[in-house]
């Protein structure tokens, strides 16, 4: 019996010397590591009967053809953060297609294509743009973002170019909403909820919305002897109150993330008074009311603290983006598959975006989340078992063959 | 009649063009501007009928006999900070000048020896030390210091004998305390009690002893959008716990003064959850038991907040020195001597270190607060008015006169 979980760790292990030199994975789009990693996936898509091309937007599809119309498609993103893990992005790719190949070594046979994508960037490291791959499938491409610049001054557009593509075709790749089925990513949880209830595997309930806002509070700066308490408009004490009650309201309520992930004041010298504090809020939600909500609370007290500190206050939503919910149906398909490997079925939101976003502009979407340890990503030590992946390799397959035709 | 506020702000106005080019006033030790300074300092102890000789430690001292033993001292330093203002420090020469002066004018003759002294270097800005003068007169020097460079790697010993001075000399200096009256100095407020009690003259009952804390707070990132509150250990709430516990601290009781004026955090980015905290807590109190109560408080508080997030803390007191009081006699004359000006006799704490914190090591001190627009120093803004000064030359001359011999 094939023991998909160590062919998937082998195959990890693998593509992960496709990397800069350095700790943990470096594989940033359009590079000769991303040219490498190309050569080992399309060994993966043959292996399993995919017939691999690289589009114009230099996503890796793999496609086998099925005994009726429609395509359901899978993937996720072959690039990594700079001295990122071995798993975030990459795993999707391989578990898709050992999937692919566990049906076929089944004698499984479906009623629709399937098509694996191996999406060139999702971590948006390189270049300040990201979701190239799903975007051109969607249609919500934007040529503009082919102008931006990486940190070298190659733009998108002549790294692409260089890289053999042609991204003025890039609009042609479209696909017919009307022909696509669905899509299923597995990813890394990022998380640690599953290794806390002992799971394998999580069905994904929704992708979480965002918003941010950059938060001033403005003060006036003193001596830290001469000033008496009273006559203080000290900034940190203001923000201070912010963070705190940003992050009661977050715990508040189950799926709720507030965080301030960055805090700046100044003078910042040990015996001045602050005058002006630098934040930044984060809130996410998979349900868009819940979030805008806390929002617009957290907005209302940011006031209220700011008057009662005598300070002045300015705060912008410089940021956000609605939730995407999967699809109940394959939701529920995905649910009963995990559970047919033994799994609990254990449903969660996922805090982060993914291919998967951009994907949901084009068709229903699924994510099955694995175990990660400690629940960390985008370092070198990120890590899901060889068990694990043997499972979810197994969920999916089971997932693909319940699937009905058009 | 003499216009004694007048004739401050005209030599105030004069003496801070001895300055580094740039905005406000910058006059640091052992340099061309302090040298030039000298000159004009000179000039008002002439007038005043003080003969100036520059002691070892480059302090500026103008002596005038009186009718009997033992010597009465005034005085304050003439160095500023980087882009200061033109009052602090150098006012309080200024007005010991102008009161002697005022003295003579009025046909005074004191039955003590009057000692006016221009100290080098209060502000600790070009070399990692102060107060060298005062602690001269005081036998409380440490010749180790002299081996300290600036930030062109000049020594402090270099930087002196380039002025012309022998610090070897310095250990010679100590005055002998059984001679020492006493000492008094005017200094601007540098915040803003007495403007808000409409008061030109305040006088000190203490200077603030300080304590300060390096305190850091550890807990784990992780992505804010996949990382669970509850399953947080954020560094910046236990921080922001602290910094809002320490301000209400400092405002339950009267003249305790609680800051955080640093505060830092790593990652610091607006997607991930605070890994580290790094802040600074000071408190400075006249009474050294209140001081000490707010630190070991505090210092129990932040083990509780760290133990509630699951935080690491580390807490060190890396920096105390005790209150210094002022002398209650010569506290008590000057309450009278401002009162006898039309003054209400306001008495109020020095949050801020001085001169006569070292001389207080000698002699019993005593000192006088003006009067500063909007409570601000250390700045171009910095000023007190004529008509202030003017009260004070009014007030001194009168505590000079009325002190009886020995």
């Amino acid at each position: 019996m094939t023991d998909w979980g160590t062919r998937a760790a082998d195959r990890l292990t693998r593509i992960a010397a496709c990397s800069e030199p350095g700790p943990g994975v470096t594989r940033l789009p359009f590079t000769d590591e991303h040219r490498a990693a190309l050569a080992e996936i399309r060994g993966w898509m043959e292996a399993a009967g995919l017939s691999p091309t690289l589009d114009a937007a230099g996503t890796l599809v793999g496609r086998k053809e099925g005994t009726g119309p429609g395509t359901f498609y899978l993937g996720s993103h072959q690039d990594s953060v700079r001295e990122g893990g071995g798993f975030d992005g990459i795993m999707g790719v391989v578990l898709a297609c050992l999937a692919v190949e566990k049906l076929s070594q089944d004698g499984v046979t479906l009623p629709f294509a399937v098509e694996v994508l191996a999406f060139a960037d999702e971590e948006g490291v390189r270049f300040p743009t990201a979701l190239m791959g799903p975007r051109a499938l969607a249609g919500t491409f934007d040529p503009a973002v082919l102008e931006l610049a990486d940190r070298d001054g190659t733009t998108l557009r002549e790294a692409m170019t260089g890289f053999g593509l042609t991204p003025d075709d890039i609009p042609a790749l479209a696909r017919d909403p009307s022909e696509a089925i669905g899509y299923l990513e597995a990813h890394i949880e990022q998380g640690p909820v599953l290794e806390q209830c002992e799971q394998a595997l999580g069905v994904v309930t929704a992708i979480c919305g965002i918003e941010r806002h950059s938060v001033t509070f403005t003060g006036e700066t003193g001596h830290a002897g001469t000033l008496p308490m009273r006559a203080r408009a000290d900034a940190l004490v203001g923000a201070s109150e912010l963070v705190t009650l940003a992050h009661h309201t977050g715990r508040e309520e189950g799926e709720l993330r507030v965080t301030v992930g960055q805090l700046d004041i100044s003078p910042n010298v040990v015996n001045a008074v602050p005058r002006e504090a630098r934040l930044t809020l984060e809130i996410r939600s998979p349900d868009d009311r819940q979030r805008e909500a806390a929002g617009s609370m957290l907005a209302n007290k940011a006031k209220r603290i700011a008057d009662r500190w005598g300070l002045s206050l300015e705060m912008t939503r410089t940021y956000h983006q609605p939730a995407q919910p999967c699809d109940a149906g394959l939701r529920a398909a995905l649910v009963e598959a995990a559970t047919g490997t033994g799994e609990a079925g254990v449903e969660l939101a996922s805090g982060a975006t993914h291919d998967a976003s951009a994907m949901a502009d084009l068709c229903p979407i699924a994510m099955l989340f694995l175990r990660c340890d400690g629940g960390v990503s985008h370092v070198p030590e990120e890590h899901a078992s060889a068990a694990d992946m043997g499972r979810a390799v197994d969920a999916m397959a089971r997932f693909l063959a319940a699937l009905p035709g058009r």
